[in-house]
């Protein structure tokens, strides 16, 4: 139906006749010329149209935003050039115009960005506006390049199934009521887990897979129903393997996709490194702030928050620099206060160091009267604090003042304008193996219940499960946990140790993972593996903060698809047909 | 962890220290010798361990089928040669065995194969097996080299959503109570037909998809409660286009994955034609036998059933010639008819040709007695029946007359022998627009109510409504439909007429397909597609019967996993949660 793509006329057509698809993005009517630029998915090419032609003129005249046309005319010279495009030197004069079909009652137009809601109702017109198209398009080459690198090292793509068993671990599954069994329900899986190990077992040797999967969880701005990864298996591997491995994909993908070259090899810092350091086990290394443990110098200090946990086995006493921060108002640092007891901080001491040649004269902070000059120098020192610094204080439970204390970093390196333009990839290693749920009076798995422990002996795994280390790793970037995966236990024996560590009967484990002891027991190689976030990956690549952007029809924060209408409630007859009804309100 | 797959070690490896992983395949003890083979993917090649070594001999002994290994040993001449297999020229001579898991209490050994429940529900032993690591295998070659041709041709691989919105035309959905939403429910898709269309009208241009696909039917042999579809999507296109394009893809992965050439081009016939000639909408071309319609001899025999659906317009008669045939017993002939009456034949009158130029006494049929001379002679004349042909006959209604004789036509193929070997495809176009249902006393669509009529005029289209054509079309491949598309509906007046047509209100539209109208209404461009079934593809190329083999965790034909134990019952708290309970038994 067309000759070339609108955004693609250029100079070298100048002369010829081309037919064009696409739509109207913007006409300007003249009393004898009517203007418009013709848009497709490559960009937009301006469209003449004289009234020496009146019949094409009257067409031209009554066209609208979004009208969807094919043009046939001839490429020549433009007068006003326009060298932000391609096409900014030619126009094309038209022969002849075929409106394919009318755009009426528009709930907005291709160069507005109106409202979440009314963009996700009408997706497909805010799909058009260059800006989406750049950003999905970003996706897919995402996609397109990990596949390619996967293909070429022979990772078989296999599809495990969407319908399969509900397992109540974990995250809260999807139900979906069984037609051919009464009373029985299918689950849409949170992973291919289980099935990739299986895969590993059945002979597969290198898997891989971009597949969807499914939390029924509360949704939050980066979270949707349904999400996507790229799920990989090896057999017969350790982690060093696997990671260096994928990193290696990873820096293959940055390279084609952004034309960005990552480290080589990316660095690794355990979890405990990583927390100490950065607060977190996500650590954002293009923030050059680092938390500095003073208990030692407060152990005897009046400050009583600060001495009790500077004494206590699982506390933590923390400060924090945030350069030329001194000159901060009372609200500034109300304000990050604030942003800390979100994450569990009951309070933000803070000091400001304004000239340290005048001693405690120089120094303004609510806490500095608890300190003694030795604790007060012992502190400054500590943190390398200058003149003009203002340092930030954190203390209590060490899970806590890490939750805390990281994001006060993190804010701290947006608000003083100290995140780096850089792509810091690093692997995150040696996580605890387990959690203890105060709560549930048990041990939980920080990954999951398949990770292998690092230790090979159950004995010692059962004595000191409390800090038992994994096989587990993550691989972050900027502060984005992008993948995460483990050594996976392959011995029957040690799987059903660990289940019974985690309050898992034998009963309970036969029933929902009886498949999986089995196959461990018929010859199960050694094997782990990886998943990536591609929702996530994609949305850092386009630059946005949304992964609904690089979506094409996300769900709301309320679970809805707008445009479609889903969920939505049915005949009580078709319930009927799969064996369930509803609930009264 | 090793050096070779075992399936690749072969004599340019003589004399060197390989280490392999994989299972053992088999074991041969002897006094003084311990032979084994050990297997991966790629294949198996023998181990032999001496008793000069007691301790590994001592392990040696000591292995069963499918225990997983790691060996380590020095690649030599082996004495008898086996040129079977690549590894047929050399042995390895362990120098070190590590027993990475022993399989105990095997349910099947690999070599063997078990009840297909068996095989599922230990799949993974299943898809140990050489011959399944090759149907699977074949299938991810498929997809790899489908991507790959859709890749380099400027398509997008577009996710389109799981939890969609149910829409109570075609088969029936799989349905997902909402958590958020009491009393609401989302639906799995049964394609992602409207998300595609969607995505041309938000100017993608060129979509493709490896999609799943849903859909509640009760399960026969070919089909599965999830299936995989290529699903692509045109903007811009007519049926030629698409038609030139998705066959050069199949062009492409034939010959990339069965290094076989098909036509170029496929052949075209009308749907009419392939009634007509082949009883069928997906005509197997391999088998010569066509219809041969006979009404014109037969109107005024004395056989009423014959004579009756001759003179009715909607009736037909249809004779099959069987070559050489005349010798099958009552008995045979009894088995085809038995096979004619599944697909609705009332009977199957018959006629052997023994000796034509004995005039009547050479022909030995129960109806011959109701024709005349001429009659008889007109009709094998009609069949070119040849001396010991049989003839095989059918009349009724059309449409059930094509169905029964179509299906005699497959089984005679079979039976005869005379199903070519090769691969035929061929286009099969000009569907009728709509199918008249007695029962519901309205039109069905053919295809589906997206589907674009032939004619643009909407009083026309009203008017011939019975005998509209459709911009339908099928691929089809040796009796198989491979592939369906059509070029769609871009005007919404056209898609609210034939929602009329097909007695849909305007109400019902609105409330299932509104979202589709108004985007139709927003500058739709015309656009077209098609959906390829993968799985039965890559059953075609595996050269089995049953989809099943070629997809790695199927369901049975009662919708259970085998392996894991999907479906399963749950806790009515859980039920509670997305707000439904099942009904009593």
């Amino acid at each position: 139906m067309r000759s070339q793509f609108c955004g693609l006329v250029d100079e070298t057509l100048i002369g010829q006749t081309v037919t064009l698809c696409g739509w109207v993005n913007k006409a300007r009517v003249q009393s004898h010329q009517v203007f418009f630029d013709l848009r497709d998915h490559e960009g937009i090419v301006q469209i003449l149209v004289e009234s020496d032609q009146p019949e094409l003129f009257e067409i031209a005249s009554s066209l609208g935003q979004e009208d969807c046309l094919r043009v046939t005319g001839k490429v020549r010279e433009r007068h006003s050039i326009n060298d932000k495009i391609r096409t900014g030197r030619v126009e094309v004069l038209a022969e002849k115009i075929d409106v394919m079909n009318r755009a009426i009652n528009l709930p907005f137009h291709s160069h507005e960005t109106p409202g979440e809601d009314v963009r996700l109702k009408y997706r497909y017109l805010d799909l058009r506006r260059p800006e989406m198209q750049r950003m999905m398009r970003t996706r897919i080459k995402l996609v397109q390049a990990l596949r390619a690198w996967l293909d070429a090292r022979g990772f078989q793509d296999i599809e495990t199934p969407i319908l399969t068993k509900a397992t109540p671990e974990g995250a809260r599954d999807f139900l979906v009521p069984a037609r051919m069994h009464a009373g029985e329900f299918y689950a849409l899986p949170q992973s291919p887990q289980l099935f990739k190990q299986i895969l590993m077992m059945a002979g597969f040797d290198r898997y891989y897979q971009i597949a969807r999967c499914f939390r029924d969880e509360a949704l939050r701005a980066d979270r949707q129903l349904e999400f996507t990864q790229l799920d990989m298996e090896f057999a017969w591997v350790d982690e060093a393997e696997v990671q260096d491995t994928v990193e290696g994909m990873i820096r293959h993908v940055f390279r084609e996709v952004m034309q960005v070259e990552l480290a080589d090899p990316f660095p690794r810092m355990s979890y405990d490194e990583a927390m100490r350091r950065y607060g977190s086990d996500k650590p954002d290394l293009r923030i050059d702030l680092e938390l500095i443990d003073i208990a030692e110098h407060v152990r005897s200090v009046e400050f009583k928050v600060f001495a009790e946990w500077a004494n206590h086995a699982e506390g933590r006493v923390v400060a924090l620099r945030a350069p030329d921060a001194a000159t901060w108002s009372r609200k500034q640092i109300d304000e990050l206060a604030a942003h800390a007891a979100k994450y569990g901080a009951k309070g933000l001491a803070w000091l400001k160091l304004e000239d340290r040649s005048k001693g405690r004269e120089g120094v303004n902070s609510p806490i500095a009267k608890f300190f003694d000059d030795a604790t007060l120098n012992a502190i400054l020192d500590a943190c390398g604090a200058q003149n003009g610094d203002l340092l930030l204080f954190g203390a209590g439970p060490y899970k806590q003042v890490c939750d805390f204390m990281g994001a006060v970093r993190l804010k701290l390196g947006k608000d003083l304008g100290r995140i780096e333009h850089s792509w810091r990839p690093l692997w995150v290693t040696d996580f605890p193996m387990f959690e203890w749920d105060e709560e549930a009076g048990r041990y939980v798995a920080l990954h999951h219940p398949f990770t292998a422990p690092a230790v090979d002996d159950i004995a010692d795994l059962k004595a000191n499960a409390r800090i038992a280390v994994s096989r587990g790793y993550d691989m972050v970037l900027n502060g984005n946990e992008i993948g995460g995966g483990s050594i996976r236990i392959h011995r029957p024996d040690m799987q059903s140790a660990v289940f019974d560590l985690l309050g898992i009967s034998r009963e309970e484990a036969d029933a929902k993972f009886g498949f999986l002891l089995e196959a461990l027991s018929h010859g199960a190689p050694p094997h782990g593996g990886i998943a990536f976030g591609i929702d996530r990956i994609a949305a850092l690549m386009a630059g946005t903060d949304s992964i609904r952007d690089v979506i094409p029809f996300p769900k709301t924060t309320t679970a809805q698809c707008l445009m479609t209408g889903a969920p939505s409630p049915l005949d009580p007859e078709q319930l009927k047909e799969v064996h369930i009804r509803t609930l009264e309100a």
